[in-house]
């Protein structure tokens, strides 16, 4: 699998005429080795040259890990006291003058640093060939994904015992965590959001010590990271019995997740499917609250590629996996928004998610 | 506070003779405007133009949640189908030629889209000031910092409860994480690692299903985050009776610990508190063992300047914040690393960890 993923990079390094291919983030380290290390700030490489074996460079500290978990065998180091760029230069091909590197993830304050040392003529970015190579999952990470899925559904399904009026979205989001945890994620893929009454209209808001009310929505937007994989889920309940208007909003949503999951299939463009659910939201004068795509790819990370926007006229093809979150944010009322993870097949659409979504009334 | 550190990058942008400061960091954006968000791959950009008031462009879900917090009063947004960089141009001064920017921070891809769009004629680093000002902790700071620390160490307190043989690696990391969230943390400040036996071994290694063991080390490395601060502490435990040899190393890593930082003080240098340490393990034939650096600094980041290595030729100053965590690593024997979070006032040292140091037998 290593070999197959590095090889095709070596493809793209051979069109472009590149001496090398240097990659720096992680998780691309990861999904290229095997081999996953937190560097920090110190210095991470992975070297694929035109001509030999790819070499990797770690940090002193990382050396027995990177030996056991990566399928690299040359292992280079540098300690804190070093200057990693002096150790990648001697390690890449002599007198190089063509380097592909993620421009999406170097930063500009290391670019200038290995353009100093290292001298290349032409920087090109390798990010196509690996988002590439990501945007169409093989079986061994769709198993990985539903498994990062039922981890956080099984977590939600422990917390909504404790879901309670009373109860802070602080506390929620604290067992939520717990649960992740036991139940044997890595944690969670991003900040967990619980967000109670008119602070679920805020899309990007923040979980606090606001108590959970009678009457009110309660948002969960959630996820686990396990064996590399992420899951992204929202489920909206309502805390006891809610207006017309919450209810309302709430069918809404639902309906606009079913209709662009059921356009879900090898062909249809993304836009097409933003705009299935967005003409379900207008139609019911909710449009201007729905102001968010509907969706993003996921993998590795919470936010990869296909975006999933009303202007991405790129067609699905099987093996894409993305979310599905239309919402309607009304200020001073509340937000509803329901997430699934979907994944495209050869015929249509199998949704990743299981967690049911007609409106549930808890506490 | 906001208006004082915006005013020293504006000092900075005087003397660099800049027509403006582009800030991208989440972090930085709110330690100068007092909004946080994580805008994932959007765009997030605050703007100091050298005439006129600061402007900050925000994703369009973040607008309500950016008027309430930030102290900037020019708002302007952008949706997921509008290109962030347009928007930018329009926000910046017409005929831009200077910009400063976080070279650390921003990713060579945005720099290139950025340069395409505005155009500017030299792109200057404006991280130095940033780091200056983040490098010496107003008393705001310190408390903030005292508090991430007081609630890691009350989660390892309540956790420890648990640390009996037979218990997992990651059963006691979601106990601490659960406490930490209980007690009001918004969460870890990074992979929280807790290692059994030979995997203490491993500096950077990863908690799994391993299981306490009687006669063996516990190591702890541990933070959390709270309001924008963080902590970052590491305890090391015997599980019942452990060899003398881990006993030796225990008080070695120990006794390197306190040496350092009885040398903390205004105008020493951060390489002889590092010699400090290495010397007093070195002089028990550990010296090979210790292959890190003594610390770095901490604050918003649970890595930032100062870094407490061999080769820093700086000298501490009153406000600086650091770890000093010295450690022994024998590979298949087991690990030891003790540490601290400092501060150093104008006539030495105030230990800001207060979690007890002496070997403390556990289960």
């Amino acid at each position: 699998m290593f070999q197959e993923r590095i090889q095709k990079l070596h493809d793209f390094l051979s069109k472009q005429e590149l001496d090398a291919v240097l990659i720096t983030s992680p998780k691309h380290v990861y999904y290229l080795t095997g081999f996953f290390t937190d560097p920090h700030e110190r210095f991470l490489g992975l070297i694929i040259p035109a001509e030999g074996e790819p070499s990797l460079i770690v940090p002193a500290l990382d050396r027995e890990a990177a030996a056991s978990a990566s399928s690299v065998q040359n292992i280079f180091t540098h300690t804190d006291i070093q200057n990693p760029y002096e150790v990648l230069k001697q390690t890449l091909p002599a007198g190089l003058k063509q380097l592909g590197i993620e421009k999406s993830h170097m930063t500009v304050e290391r670019y200038e640093a290995i353009g100093e040392v290292v001298g290349a003529s032409r920087y090109v970015d390798v990010e196509e060939p690996l988002r590439e190579m990501r945007l169409i999952k093989s079986a061994d990470e769709v198993e990985r994904m539903k498994h990062a899925i039922q981890l956080v559904e099984d977590s939600l399904r422990e917390t909504l015992k404790k879901a309670k009026p009373g109860v802070t979205e602080t506390e929620l989001v604290a067992e939520l965590e717990f649960q992740m945890k036991r139940l044997g994620a890595d944690g969670p893929s991003f900040t967990s959001m619980v967000l109670a009454g008119e602070k679920s209209a805020l899309p990007h808001g923040k979980p606090g010590s606001r108590q959970v009310q009678e009457g009110e929505v309660l948002l969960f937007d959630i996820g686990v990271e396990a064996n590399g994989y992420v899951s992204d889920i929202t489920r909206t309940f309502a805390v006891g019995e809610i207006s017309e208007q919450l209810r309302e909003i709430y069918e809404t949503v639902l309906a606009a997740n079913e209709a662009a999951i059921a356009q879900v299939r090898p062909g249809v463009t993304f836009a097409h499917l933003d705009q299935t659910a967005r003409d379900v939201i207008a139609a019911k004068g909710y449009g201007e609250y729905f102001m968010h795509r509907l969706g993003h790819g996921l993998g590795m990370d919470v936010h990869e590629y296909p975006s999933v926007h009303g202007q991405n006229q790129e067609t699905l093809r099987p093996g894409m996996v993305f979310t599905i979150e239309p919402g309607i944010y009304v200020p001073g009322v509340g937000g509803v928004r329901i997430e699934d993870n979907v994944l495209v097949t050869e015929t249509g659409v199998e949704v990743m998610t299981q967690f049911p979504k007609q409106l549930t009334v808890i506490g």
